[in-house]
């Protein structure tokens, strides 16, 4: 893959994770510049308003962080088809996208990515079906391959929807458990991630083991990547996060501080988390008392442990610089503060 | 296929189409039953909540007609391999289901099918979500095919987020024109049952001119099913429906006698269809001023001139108990009255 590799061309959006020589985006931009224009051309529709609902978030940016460790999964393994890996990558955050978009109908959210939510902008009716139309694409690119990579890239979106059921059950439900978060992040959040990079050894042709390896470090990287949103969502700052701080204990999503918070009965957090419509007084003070308690360190050590279980895996794999660009992604990841 | 086919085991909600000896249902009456199975396989869950919303449409029946319609024009090619028909033909029940799940919120609808809607049984959320699962398994069946295939079913999808955008624009607008109003059903309606009819002549290895005229029957005898539906919107028993007639005024869904009416200046339908909020009354005026007038039966006519352009392409099919099961479908959806 890209030896030489200029910086991405939108690299602006990217600039946060552009820390340190080793930028894990640097070996793989020039793949990741084919996979903006596949996004480009895959949201343009003869109607104008879902290229448009499409463009507000995909053109908005992300960090494509999931298209990222599938290419670099693939380039660990040796794969040399640029075009099929571009294709699943860009398939894979096609389907974050649709679910982001469903995501803030589901959650009411006004703004996302620091900027007003395609809820808010365009309504309902909209952004739904757009979220119908991205997944639609992503099933063009991803339908493409054999049975396995399909019936993976299925199981990941499957997985999608039910860790949102199954976080909807824990919702200012203080029944929730740490076992039930794992499972929750497992689903929602790091099935794009492992699924990513597993298809992205089997594609390169690694072996079962490898395979699984690699899966297990998307695992791993995936889980890492939530317990930090969850963190910063309580220490971390508005204009770096592009959204105001709380938005857990707001929408009373079960968050990792919060459940361990929970776990030590902090009264403050117990009384926003319960409440159908906290005051921001009340979140102010959920915010403070969660700050000042150990459910942060705590956390902190828990998305350590994941990191590390991701470098273990890591380990396993042939050394290269897309392995080292694996390497440095879940430091980056651990340690970023947006 | 089936010919000793007996009767599908839930012929009950069959029934309304069960008149007359060449019951097109009759023909391929053993592969609509292997597709109730892929059904109930598909909406399988560890969330039980995902597995009860897509039953709640799923087992609650639908008349199965774009699942049959493909069976029929497979098998009108002598096509033999039943698992991959019957594979096509399921996902797009999925993609139909899930539409309709989607619709509901899109339409706030409190009643579907003749009982309470999954929306408001359900709630926004579980059933925006459980739309998007039926989208994931449809995706699972057919991604298994040649591109193709995948290109055809993604391209249906396509349109039908197209037109339910295109139609938003005509709510309430009385701008909208016949031509719109044939741009939008084509893409919202006939979509699924021309893809049906393509992929199914295709797949048994129809020539090319043979796969055209296929579709051009799906495409008008979706057309002329749409038609109907819109005037039985009108003068349909609410009982036989399933639901209140006047829902298209009520929703202000630019509907087939409703563009009529409007283009005859009728007064009561513009009053009803210009009003955000028409009352029970002005529906009710709006209704009789239609039945009243000539929208009615130019409507009629448009139905019927669509079901000849569907038995033209019919005549042109290689002659079969298959053909003949196709060309009693438009029979029977032109004088249907549910």
């Amino acid at each position: 893959m890209a030896g030489k590799s200029t910086a991405p061309s939108d690299g602006e959006r990217k600039i946060p994770l552009l820390k340190g020589v080793n930028d894990p985006f640097s070996y793989v931009s020039d793949e990741l510049n084919l996979v903006e224009e596949n996004l480009s051309r895959a949201i343009r529709s003869r109607e104008a308003q879902l290229t448009e609902i499409s463009g507000h978030l995909i053109v908005g940016g992300g960090k494509r962080v999931r298209p990222m460790v599938t290419l670099l999964a693939y380039a660990a393994f040796g794969g040399k088809r640029i075009k099929d890996i571009v294709d699943i990558a860009t398939a894979i955050e096609l389907i974050h996208t649709a679910t982001l978009l469903h995501d803030d109908i589901i959650d009411g959210a006004d703004t996302r990515r620091g900027k007003i939510s395609a809820y808010k902008k365009f309504g309902l009716k909209s952004t739904l079906v757009a979220g119908d139309f991205l997944f639609i694409k992503a099933f063009e690119f991803a339908g493409k391959f054999d049975e396995t990579v399909v019936q993976w890239t299925a199981d990941a979106c499957t997985m999608l929807t039910e860790g949102e059921i199954l976080q909807s059950h824990f919702n200012r439900n203080r029944a929730v458990t740490l076992d039930d978060y794992i499972e929750i992040v497992k689903r929602k959040t790091a099935s794009l991630f492992h699924t990513g990079t597993k298809v992205g050894a089997y594609l390169a042709g690694a072996s079962q083991a490898m395979v699984d390896e690699t899966e297990r470090y998307g695992l791993n990287m995936g889980i890492a990547f939530q317990m930090v949103d969850d963190i910063l969502d309580i220490v971390g700052h508005p204009d770096l996060l592009g959204k105001p701080t709380g938005m857990d204990l707001r929408d009373g999503n079960p968050a990792l501080p919060i459940i361990l918070a929970l776990k030590h009965g902090d009264p403050a957090v117990c009384a926003a988390f319960d409440c159908e419509n906290p005051s921001e007084p009340q979140i102010a003070l959920a915010i403070e008392a969660i700050k000042n308690g150990p459910a942060i360190a705590e956390a902190r050590a828990l998305a350590k442990q994941a990191a590390q279980d991701a470098l273990q895996s890591i380990r396993k794999l042939p050394p290269s610089q897309y392995r080292n660009g694996l390497k440095t992604l879940v430091q980056l990841i651990t340690d970023r503060d947006f």
